[in-house]
């Protein structure tokens, strides 16, 4: 199944970024990182259940935002890009 | 129809952070924000095309990008919110 995974977690302090960086890196092991806080994750249910439940722990619900969308059997149909195709990671080291 | 619209754009420079305003200020106005960067959209097809438009001559092609997820009839089932800053139903009447 393909599930849209996008995210705002709240970054005013250190534990928010330390959340931030969790949640990518939980979310970069999983799925297609389409832009910066938005994934697409083609999992099995299994496999799904044990990712939502691994970044649910990790972020506060109080102050951070976890959406998914379940984009079903024809999600190739339902999705549009237009303009550039890479994201930059502001928490990744650039190599160039 | 429903539209989930969500977007990149670039602020490595104050041209990037001017695009940034702008987008968002075009899509406050035709949906609500869910996230930072993520917006519902229940527009008809005219509607839509409009605001694509609208929007697409705002970004860099280059360095800005934008996705449209078109969730169909059934929407409501395709989402699921975890954590801070539910949001309301744009198909049902607000009472105050």
């Amino acid at each position: 199944m393909m599930v849209l995974v996008t995210y705002d977690v709240n970054t005013e302090n250190s534990e928010g970024r330390k959340r931030l960086r969790q949640v990518a890196k939980a979310c970069v092991n999983k799925g297609q990182r389409v832009q910066n806080s938005v994934f697409e994750c083609l999992l099995d249910p299994t496999e799904f259940a044990i990712f939502k439940d691994e970044i649910e722990k990790l972020i506060d619900p109080e102050k951070d935002s976890l959406r998914y969308y379940f984009l079903g059997k024809n999600w190739k149909k339902r999705v549009e890009h237009v303009g550039a195709k890479e994201t930059y990671d502001p928490e990744e080291t650039m190599v160039i």
